[in-house]
């Protein structure tokens, strides 16, 4: 088998490859041929430690594994970053195991895809200023993701903690692009896309904030409890997730779906989009919501492409198992 | 990390460690210091394959992981072992991958190691034959494993397809021991310990074969519809198990539970047994019956002990993730 360490994944996978690589497993769960398994999730009690694990199959890339993650909250004090993530992958025809990937970078990556892959497949094509919402450690890199899918001219942000705002200024500056940190009412009034990358459990974007038009990536919220936007919003918006299972019980949806805004059956697997067997938008002023949630098979999709690069580029450390 | 391979397992680990470290997560978990989180097990849909993850946290011995585990039917062709198992320790104070190991022969050393200490903590201490249904690769394992309990003064074995008996006669041998093939009468009228290892889905064992003092070490089911003995059994017997939940859902308690010979209340974990807080065998004539399901635990446990040996021996490989 093959260990890819994360020091090595920097070099081996773009942000452009992972899209490729979740756009095409997004595609092939709504053709059924890619699917979750249940989602470990644990408050171990020891360290105040989230820890679990998210595992699937791509039977049409032949990519069996899982992710182990977890947020170990005082890690940082170590020198270590509190989100661990590790990908193992196995050989579907035989069980046995293929590769160990370190998962950090891989994690921020596949994340920052799956809202530009909404965002290509959602968004108005004359979106110009792209809003963030969220100015942590994964807002620069659904910052970057997110400028290659429309030819936006500016990035605005707002974030609860004002302080944080000089990294998404600067990411935009190593983007070319001009930045305003702004209130949430203008993030609404200016954006044409607005990606909100928070650990909020409030809604911090109102309804009355968001215009028709807009297309929403909520990529926040992924454990019960979490919320980014007013639930209201989905009323009335199109939606569209990962998985729509996901997105009902620890998405950004959990609190429309509560609230009886919204059912299961009103949001749909972007998948189906992509492979252009259900319309996305319709309207220039159909306001898009996309509710990222994090499936494990992202996390192998990208895992299996840094494996590949590795080994064509000699970096991989084979080990005997 | 480290990583041990399969290959070096043999020379790092011996029965009476597993036993140790399977009685110590046993009573770890009564004691609520250990649990196991759910278990994924899916049939993937390619290559017949049976696929999924046992996974816990150890508290008491510091030890969190998974143990991926995975049926591939077509393997033997291929010079592989169906049964492939992988096991991934993590470092419960930050997440950090600890360890990988070879998890082939942990898995038969675990199940091995469970059915003895059933029978240290639950056999008559006069027990003098020992009693096998099954002839698998697995029965020479748990016979290896038993005969350290009692002092065994013969080994009888019963097994659906005579022709594989010889694996019983052999092991019997290298343990010093005179071996009989017999029938299920004969099994149950002579055996004072019956270590069950089959992959039956019906019933082999019946109520009228088993005697009072008998102590039943049920190791073989340990999913839906398999079954080793009748389930009227359980109706007369005192019933220990691994996890109460996973004996009542795919152990061999699933039947007389479903039956509604016995409910989950009436089921004792080993572990409670092992710390002394429930009383196991209260007389000679007691039938025990250990209904052994595995779980993650287990694994965890054993593979703790084989990445300690391999670094202290030398043999555990270290590669940066």
């Amino acid at each position: 088998m093959f260990v890819v360490p994360e020091s090595e994944i920097a070099g081996l996978v773009s942000p452009a490859q992972c899209f490729e690589a979740v756009e095409a497993v997004f595609s092939a769960m709504a053709r059924d041929e890619a699917y979750n398994f249940p989602v470990i999730r644990e408050a171990i009690g020891h360290a105040d430690a989230l820890y679990g694990f998210k595992s699937g199959f791509d039977r049409a890339g032949k990519v069996l594994g899982l992710k182990s993650g977890g947020y170990w909250p005082g890690n940082v004090e170590k020198g270590l970053t509190n989100h661990q993530s590790t990908v193992v992958l196995f050989d579907p025809d035989t069980g046995r195991p293929a590769a160990l990937v370190g998962g950090n970078l891989l994690t921020a990556l596949r994340t920052a895809a799956a809202s530009a892959v909404s965002i290509r497949h959602l968004a108005r094509c004359d979106s110009r200023v792209l809003g963030l919402l969220g100015a942590g450690h994964q807002s620069a890199f659904q910052m970057r993701a997110a400028v290659a899918e429309r030819p936006f001219e500016k990035v605005i942000g707002w974030n609860y903690h004002p302080e944080m705002l000089p990294r998404l200024a600067e990411t935009a500056v190593e983007l070319g692009l001009p930045f305003e940190a702004v209130s949430l009412e203008d993030l609404g009034a200016q954006a044409d896309v607005i990606v909100t990358i928070s650990s909020s459990v409030a809604a911090q974007l109102l309804d009355a904030h968001v215009r028709p038009g807009t297309h929403l990536a909520c990529m926040g919220t992924d454990t019960r409890g979490k919320q980014e936007i007013d639930a209201a919003i989905f009323a009335r918006a199109r939606v569209f997730t990962d998985e729509v299972a996901q997105s009902v019980e620890i998405g950004e949806a959990q609190h429309a779906v509560a609230a009886g805004l919204i059912g299961a059956g009103d949001i749909v697997q972007i998948g189906a989009v992509i492979n252009g067997t259900v319309p996305g938008r319709q309207s220039e002023d159909d306001i898009t919501l996309f509710d990222g949630t994090g499936v494990g098979l992202q996390d192998l999709a990208v895992a299996a492409r840094a494996v590949a690069a590795a080994r064509a580029k000699g970096v991989a450390v084979e080990v005997d198992l």
